[in-house]
């Protein structure tokens, strides 16, 4: 057995409180064997946490790895005019090879943010499995569905590729890569391959994964066609499991926070695109109040624009604060949560613990900075004042993906060379 | 003469345009003498700025720069309970030398983000100018005023203090120190000490800066006992000046922006505190459009958590774009000039212009990191993507205050260890 020990640190617990101990690592199962101050071995191979934070890897909870290639290619337009003038046309444009050196970029980004393990939709979906593969993190990937625009053929077709990615997919990468059926909203998708398809994304045995109540506009259509709120409308298409998750939940009332809470079924919380597309403020403590299951997403890079979890939990105590017109709501300790666990069990992968016998899946933070000087709380530095730059190691599954900010899985150069040539030629042809 | 040349980089000009340039700087004289593809000299001292992009430094302004030894104390509270249960009783504690520890520290974070000015309300100011000096950025300093707790003869004095204190510093170092006078709110400063203070800082020559529309609990009691708005309270009492600059302007109404506009006082945005206190959403697109001088700040380190104004930057246009109800409010173009020349007017500090016969004052941002490709826009990443980690080196007056991420005006580690030491000491004072 091959052992790896972070020693010297101190570790943020599942309660979030934050306590000094040395963890030890099973790296051949990738599990956590020991968390204390005194380790009976003292590992194959160890990570210096002196001075430094030892938590969970951070699980990022809706995502589109790829648009990294769009990353500031469109910036301050409605989510309507950004869709249709910009981001659709160009990913008309995107070829497989795009999507892997796009999908290569993300998951670069996000290791060296700390970031273990996310969930994700978008298109040539094995591509990015494959990137998942060779970078070593965990996710649950799934290809959108939009039939809007599609005759009835192509939807159909579009609407099983979602199924069979989901079935083929599903326990890749020795496990870590899971999947789900993901059509890309209640509004563009249509009635009839909800009817269709739901039942087989069940069948295959996938959770659901779809966009909801993410602007006022989409809200309205919903109840004009259907006589019902959007997330009613989803819980009578069978779409409102509990191991089902839907990204954004801005516009929900009363009535489909009390439906998330009893059927289970968790919201993404992505504040930086909600802010950004000026969309909307979620009720995140109002849904948290209620016993809803929240976790939290960063959306893709042209909303946001970065991948890192950490800038998405400081906005998300802000923006959580202002909804709910109270300094108390959304705290540093429901983002640690956030960051972590919550959002993990949102998704439906087991992570987000620093505990024996969970996945050895870790971030180690350098405290030893001005921004985090002096150190009072570091739940409060988690939350407000960590950034993805602090993060000094990252493990996943008991491997080391990142050592002293070196990425042993990818060679950032290359990875960020080839992001650079196929976004630029991607744009040549999108506006050619 | 000294020469400094920064080479191979792309420079962000006053239009918010991104072009190849080299610079070359006047290191006596502190101001930049050539900018360009093709320098008449190599500069006696060079930094690279290959793959990176050249700004003006950036202008914080609105801080409490020594209130980073408070950092995290206490989070998640309104404005209200986080002043009176933890930071007033904190601040009673505060030595000359806490002070000289907390703004060597915010200093030395300022330096390593980018930031080459700001404005700052404190205590023992004295000690903060000396930091200043040592740490070689420009800074307009004040004593804050706070008369409601007081006796009319510690009012008095309070008062007399920051009077004398903007008398006796302005033009320190080099004339990188100037001051204003600080009363600290139109609520915190009883009406007499205004009338009676407020000409003396015209006689002196210094502009005055105050907290003002905060929160909507502070304005109804200035309607109530004046019969007016706070800022046309402020008008009355000569607080109104071109020269003069208020924080926050979170609750102005529409009479408010037009009475800012038209005295031309300049309103210092801190969405990052606004947010974490609950404050509310300045309206800051609609301030812009009615020509109201706009800057951006932090607010001291309690209320954010950290003092990168990159991090500032970010939140300015993502709150801007939900205060708009607007995808478009707040773009990137406008938080580049929020980030340099907006503030450094707002602010009455000449810098924030990369061109011939401005200042050196200067930010070199590095682009070889995966969250900054591809480069479609690099404007748009400084608003939305960019850290302060990303930050290469550090110009000031034409003297280089961070090479290579290292600070040569501060012993980092020194102030950090230092802050360390003040922090636990002042907290212990604070809770025995
Ligand atoms: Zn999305
Ligand atoms: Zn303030």
């Amino acid at each position: 057995m091959a052992t790896l020990a972070i020693t010297d640190g101190r570790v943020l617990l599942p309660d979030a409180t934050v306590t000094r101990a040395d963890v030890l690592i099973d790296q051949d199962a990738g599990e956590i064997l020991e968390v204390g101050d005194d380790l009976s071995g003292a590992g194959d191979e160890t990570l210096d946490a002196a001075n430094a934070l030892v938590t969970p890897g951070f699980v990022n909870g809706h995502c589109h790895v790829a648009m990294t290639l769009l990353r500031g290619y469109a910036d301050d337009k409605t989510l309507d005019a950004w869709l249709q003038e910009d981001i659709w046309p160009a990913e008309a444009e995107l070829t497989p090879e795009d999507v892997h050196a796009g999908a290569e970029l993300g998951l670069l980004e996000m290791i060296k943010s700390g970031t273990t393990a996310f969930a994700d939709m978008y298109f040539e979906v094995p591509e990015i499995a494959d990137a998942v593969e060779t970078a070593g993190l965990r996710a649950r990937l799934g290809h959108g569905v939009v039939t809007v625009a599609a005759d009835d053929e192509a939807a159909r077709e579009d609407a099983q590729t979602s199924i069979d990615v989901a079935r083929d997919l599903d326990g890749m990468a020795d496990g870590r890569i899971s999947t789900a059926f993901m059509p890309h909203s209640l509004t563009t998708v249509g009635e009839e391959y909800l009817d269709e398809f739901v039942p087989k994304a069940r069948e295959a045995g996938v959770p659901v994964h779809y966009h909801a109540n993410e602007t006022a506009d989409e809200v309205a259509p919903i109840v004009e066609e259907h006589g019902m709120r959007p997330l009613a409308y989803a819980a009578e298409k069978g779409m409102l499991e509990s191991e089902d998750f839907v990204a954004h939940g801005v516009h929900v009332d009363e009535s489909e926070i009390s439906l998330l809470a009893e059927a289970g079924t968790s919201v993404i919380h992505c504040p930086a695109s909600n802010m950004k597309l000026a969309s909307g403020m979620a009720p995140v403590q109002r849904m948290l109040d209620a016993g809803v299951s929240v976790g939290l997403g960063t959306d893709g890079a042209a909303s946001n624009n970065d991948l890192s979890l950490l800038d998405e939990a400081r906005d998300a105590a802000m923006i959580g604060k202002l909804a709910a017109e109270d300094a108390s709501a959304v705290s540093a300790e429901s983002v640690s949560e956030l960051l972590t666990h919550a959002t993990a069990d949102a998704i439906g992968i087991d992570t987000g613990r620093l505990e024996v016998g969970a996945p050895a899946d870790l971030a180690v933070i350098d405290l030893e900075k001005p921004h985090l000087t002096p150190a009072h709380d570091l739940v409060s530095h988690l939350a407000y004042a960590v950034a993805a730059a602090d993060v000094r190691h990252t493990i996943c599954d008991g491997q080391v993906l990142m050592r002293d900010r070196e990425v042993t899985t990818l060679d950032e150069d290359a990875v960020r060379e080839r992001a650079h040539e196929h976004a630029t030629a991607l744009i040549d042809r999108a506006e050619a």
